[in-house]
């Protein structure tokens, strides 16, 4: 595979990991120093996003579903941004209405010991009507 | 200057070039292939950029401030990424209150004819009290 198709594929398995509340799938995808900006709070570092995770995973989590429409992908050696429109539903255990987040991310990616994790990454998602 | 520096450098003309509505100048900081992400929008391009700032500049426009805490410069090459705390202060016209925003940017910039500009912007800001 290509670094694009290989990106592409990290997408993918995030996406299916995360429907299928496997986190330890999900945190294998990003490095160790990832960053996580969001609107309106402090950066969330790789243990803080695990704990959220795991909270959330297992029988009476939310289920989460998502599409990444991928916009860009530009590799620059063993680095790489990219940025996508994204669509999150949530699902909160017997709650009869989902809920919609939508909007743009952008991110960077970095090629570890040969393979492409997540790295730094802006998530500009809010709410929308369903 | 190293491009570190170099990219130091254009944050700050940027932010200067701001305050004083010298719309030429900020956009001559960025590609005319750049891309601004922002929250509940479509991604806005250089041409609606350069239309909403030539309409904010000038007497009746509002006053800029802002303050950019620079929190991760990477280099690449002729390519580079940072990540930004950012604070804008809008003092409308006439009006007796300021609007600020605060929160963080994740930028990818890249080096053309030995110029660094910015190239793609991810802008997380939210209204915050003053």
């Amino acid at each position: 595979m290509s670094d694009e198709q290989e990106i592409r594929q990290l997408i993918a398995t995030w996406m299916s990991a995360t429907r299928s509340g496997d986190v330890a799938t999900v945190l294998s995808l990003m490095s160790d120093d990832v960053v996580f900006l969001l609107p309106g709070r402090e950066p969330m570092r790789k243990a803080e996003f695990a704990a959220a995770a795991k909270q959330q995973s297992g029988e009476e989590g939310p289920k989460i579903d998502g599409t990444s429409e991928i916009q860009e992908i530009k590799v620059l050696g063993d680095w790489a941004f990219m940025w996508t429109k994204l669509k999150v539903v949530v699902a909160p255990p017997g709650a009869a209405k989902t809920l919609t987040r939508a909007g743009h991310t952008l991110s960077v990616l970095k090629k570890e010991d040969g393979k492409w994790v997540l790295a730094r990454d802006a998530n500009l998602l809010g709410p929308v009507a369903d």
